[in-house]
């Protein structure tokens, strides 16, 4: 075999990979013996059968998730994640780096969006700087688990080690352990990472076999010649990566993909979503970005698809059709685009709905109603 | 002229008509003054300009309507309104008519839909009797305004009399003026009444100009050979009703309209709408039936939509139609099709979202952040 050299310029970081992650997990999917059981508590309850749609079938998905006829939403937790991108330094974002640390501090003063929503529907929320560009140590209401200040620029290299995509799973299954100890049957995540819609696109791109171009959109507000640009840089960088998977240097699985482009805050969000599913948690995905995320964790361990309530589909181009490659159909569509995990918490509602349904709905028999279709 | 007797023979009621319902409402266009000055605000939030979607909508809409740049939405009502239809006796609905009145009595249990999603909004329930054919009186928790024991069988005569549309509309307008007095800003509005499908078709293909055929759906449950069996019932009553019309009983008007096919609840209904909008409150509408009746009170009082919320499209065939008949784009669309005002319900979060937008989230002068777009 001949190796094209002047191809792997770009790849600076040869290193020897670790055999896996750091944790396996063990994500078992839902048992489904309950299934027939629930279904027919559903349809017995005193309404025409299927009539309140959506929430029936998000009824049915908690009780399997849980196991039970009468499940709950106790303690939900929403993990704010916040990291910087190598990549923003090419100009893909309309908005400057700085806006990530300036948020951040901002939510530790409760006048975000991701706070106001947590305030709303009762979330514990955790603000977690896992690779932003600023130093947040020390300021009050940031938990600190920072992997380093920003991913390098994927255009030249990949954004992170494997000791640190390790190390950022690793955090997103520690940060899920606290909030179960707490009691936490739903988890909420959200990012912020100006820069962050270059690497979902491309992980829409790679996962989901649809050509680049149609995976980018305008991100947070940019124009035609900014997304020409965004999109010329997008693929000069797969060209990149594909020369260094030529190289050897990075392999073609689910993890290097994810490594290779992926965000801190990214990578531990698809830790987060792990060990949700690991510890039977319902795990509220929504967004462009989180999607991103969703379906990286769907490619490393198939059966968390079964523990993930879509929550909303935004209007960052593409989002649907992102949803569309693990068929997930999302509850809302109000055209949110704020990140933050805004969309996922706006969906809260319905989950509460769905489990009174279980829990306070009477059934026909003691209903005294004849019983209606 | 000559009067083509035999084709009035359905008409059997031939009455003087008031010259105008018991109360003209006296219902504005909501004050636009504040327009531009809400814009700004919320486009001077700490996010991206637009992020936040239907909900940027909803806070200027909400807004206007109070005339504030810091709305609130205290002491919600639900007014729940059961009503039995004449038509029923037709075969047009796939569940009995006595399951208006159980469903009435399962209300005070606390037991229904539309309880536990009261419950869970801090919904003030309002369980009404305007025309339930069953004896209620004395129920705790239901309060008595009954008008008939159902309506009469719109298939042969008129739904109801002059008079009693008059009083079901004054009915809707006293209740909402008691929620008024309780502090009430916002008003859900639901039905229970069996048979009611089949009024609301009718409205949509007479306010809409659309063919009857495809405004007639599976109400709760009909099978095909059932859907055609109403359509050719609901066909032979507007037929009556044109005869009507044509022997000079009955006027073209929206209000005869309203009179000839309506259940008391429908028009209590309508009757809230309107007396909400002239209190400047916020008017939750969802479903097939409770849109049908907000496109009566539109073309009785055009100026209500603007207080009109659409919360929900659901299942029932033509539903977004009939929203489309006034360009309506509801909230939600959750294949909810209970009735019962659940998808307005459902809906509530999101105004509570919006208006804590306008009221909690920082602006980028406070939350010293570079502006973003």
């Amino acid at each position: 075999m001949i190796y094209r050299i002047f191809e792997c310029s770009n790849a600076r970081i040869i290193e020897t990979r670790n055999p896996k992650p750091v944790k396996p997990f063990d994500i078992q999917p839902i048992d489904r013996s309950l299934q027939a059981e629930l279904q027919q508590k559903i349809d017995h309850l005193n309404k025409p059968k299927g009539s309140l749609g959506r929430l029936e079938e998000l009824a049915l998905q908690i009780g399997l998730i849980q196991h039970t006829l009468n499940p709950s939403l106790n303690h939900p937790c929403h993990l704010l994640l916040g990291g910087d991108h190598g990549i923003e330094r090419e100009g893909v974002s309309v908005s400057p780096r700085e806006v990530t640390w300036q948020q951040m501090i901002n939510f530790t003063h409760g006048g975000g969006g991701v706070n106001m929503f947590c305030r709303q529907h009762g979330f514990d929320l955790r603000i977690v700087d896992v690779g932003v560009d600023y130093n947040l140590s020390g300021i009050d209401g940031i938990i600190d688990r920072k992997i380093a200040c920003g991913t390098r620029n994927f255009l030249y290299e990949p954004a992170m080690t494997v000791q640190q995509f390790n190390r950022a799973i690793e955090v997103g299954d520690q940060l899920v352990g606290d909030c179960v100890t707490q009691g936490c049957q739903v988890l909420g995540i959200g990012e912020m990472g100006i820069g962050n819609t270059s690497p979902s696109s491309i992980w829409m791109s790679l996962f989901g076999n649809i050509p680049l171009k149609e995976c980018i959109g305008a991100g947070a507000g940019l124009d035609s010649p900014g997304i020409r640009h965004k999109c010329e840089v997008l693929s000069r960088a797969v060209e990149g990566y594909r020369q260094a998977q030529e190289c050897g240097t990075i392999k073609a699985d689910a993890e290097d993909v994810v490594r290779y482009f992926g965000g801190f805050e990214m990578v531990t969000a698809i830790g987060a979503m792990l060990s949700g599913a690991e510890h039977g948690l319902i795990v509220l995905v929504d967004g462009f970005i989180m999607t991103a995320c969703a379906i990286a964790a769907i490619r490393l361990y198939p059966a968390v698809q079964d523990y993930m309530v879509f929550a909303h589909c935004g209007d960052e181009s593409g989002h649907r059709r992102m949803l569309d490659i693990v068929g997930a159909r999302p509850l809302l569509n109000l055209g949110l685009r704020l990140g933050e995990g805004t969309g996922a918490l706006c969906a809260f509602p319905l989950l509460d709905s769905a489990v009174r349904m279980l829990r306070e709905m009477n059934n026909f028999d003691n209903a005294k109603i004849t019983k209606y279709f």
